[in-house]
């Protein structure tokens, strides 16, 4: 029987959308950072995420972090659409030893994280559970009848790749209480041409090579042109990895990771005005993933945050 | 410091509706079965269900009816609310030695359920753990706008109770294999005046005092009316209560429990062709909650299916 560790999620993702009943209603679909829905009404966006102890939090980490972790993780996903998030659903499964004050400490961290956004958090469902704790966030965010999602399909050779913020060692901190660039999407949106875009959760990399192959294009990344976290040279002293590989390939950083043509890119580095820069990492190319370092080019592997991977799945 | 066991869940989602964020965009939010959201474009109905391997169903369970379940309760809650359910995503906690194929059983499940009620499966996500299998399950329905909600709260002294199908014993296997009442939904919310809905999730008693709750309302229920299951019997041979109790306090039959003026009732149960008996239990009152049964009237316990309830819960 095929394990299903050693083919990944993505795997399953690819199963899934071959198996998903064929809605009309469905603009895009399982394969982007969410699903666009034609409601009769109006387009509404959709994106859900289980975060789980032990894989994407420790059992010590603050409690109210983690709830603003599972809030942000599907703002994060909404924003990469070039939308603002909406309505929040959280369903939780609570260890049976919980306590009702740590019930509410992750609550607290939603409900900020909801204020801070502006989202409404509208319902949830509690469940215990023996096994470790874990929540799952849906979100929903309303969008104009103008709206056009900015789908991970849309990089164009030519294009410039810019990324927001800095990359790589999230595992000290930032994954946590990283900002969801939720502002940053929207000035996007409505004052420049995105071609593609996507947040980094499985590291810079592995979420370019999703917007290749959705775009069925390549790309030529630079690799001093990376703007790497301080927590990335951080992690590099404990590692043996350098702080570029942690750049590059540490998963969680939830960053913005998108193409426009070289022109718009200019306008937006020119006239940038973030809270943190935004940086011109590389361009699309017709086919292949690959860095460049002092004069030389060699093939970037489109690794990075998996799931499954090294979790001791058992073969079968 | 105070146990989250001892205050059960429905303290906590006391909690989460006072802290929930205001959003002038909720009709009706926490505490109903769907959230009910005035998008600029038109009503959505949202509600979230997170399904737990050793709370909700056993390890040996066949995965496929478990993906049937974790679909069909966020369609059954949809149902309650009179509508239909458009489009679902999942997010899926897999144990880290998780086969492939067992992995696609469960989406197997699911895409049945979608099928059988002609919803989209547009998304979903898949992480690992090193704990027990659990699936999230969020679901929308898309409502004209003249969608009018079923509440909990709208009963009335004088309506008629009713409930769909029979009850009890659901542990014997319709808890993984129900079928939600969607289309009785659409019937009741097109053709007659449903003044509070609920679905029998927590078991009649206690899902009789949601809408009694929120009704600030009363009932009498009549024991010689109830529908009870043949599987309620069964169990009872086996648990020394009796089959009336278990139809009373079992959890997870998926019927639907309504009330109705009572000439309306006694036009739906004249007309009614679905595909089990609407049953007439009893009638709403100022206040309390009893049953009757030989000429004797006694208070009923809203006792139910309530998690974490038995479940070994440390006290802190």
């Amino acid at each position: 029987m095929e394990d299903y560790t050693s083919r990944g999620e993505f795997a399953l993702i690819d199963f899934i959308r071959r198996c998903a009943a064929s809605a009309e209603a469905v603009q895009a679909g399982i394969g982007d950072d969410c699903a666009v829905l034609s409601a009769p009404t109006g387009p509404v966006v959709v994106t859900t995420d289980m975060i789980v102890e032990g894989v994407h939090f420790r059992k010590e980490d603050p409690l109210r972090q983690v709830g603003w972790k599972a809030a942000c993780v599907s703002f994060s996903d909404v924003a990469a659409m070039g939308l603002s998030p909406s309505a929040l659903v959280c369903a939780a499964a609570l260890p049976d030893d919980f306590s009702m004050e740590q019930a509410e400490e992750i609550f607290l961290g939603l409900n900020q994280a909801c204020a801070e956004f502006v989202v409404g958090m509208i319902g949830g469902d509690t469940t215990s559970s023996r096994g470790p704790l874990s929540l799952c966030t849906t979100v929903l965010g309303y969008a104009s009848a103008e709206f056009k999602p900015i789908l991970r399909s849309g990089a164009q050779v030519g294009d410039t790749v810019l990324v927001t913020g800095s990359l790589g060692g999230s595992i000290l901190g930032k994954h946590l209480t990283f900002v969801p660039r939720v502002d940053e999407a929207l000035v996007l949106n409505s004052g420049f041409d995105v071609h593609a875009m996507i947040d980094i959760s499985d590291g810079l990399a592995a979420d370019l090579n999703h917007i290749l192959e959705e775009s069925k294009a390549g790309a030529i990344i630079e690799a001093d042109r990376i703007p790497i976290a301080d927590a990335a040279h951080e992690l590099s002293k404990r590692t043996g990895k350098t702080a570029l590989q942690h750049a590059l390939t540490d998963g969680e950083d939830f960053e913005l990771l998108f193409t426009m043509a070289p022109d718009e890119a200019e306008r937006l580095m020119r006239g940038q005005n973030f809270r943190e820069p935004v940086s011109a990492v590389g361009r699309i190319t017709e086919s292949g993933l690959f860095i460049e370092q002092a004069g030389q080019r060699r093939p970037l592997k489109p690794e990075g945050y998996e799931h499954f991977k090294g979790m001791g799945g058992k073969k079968k």
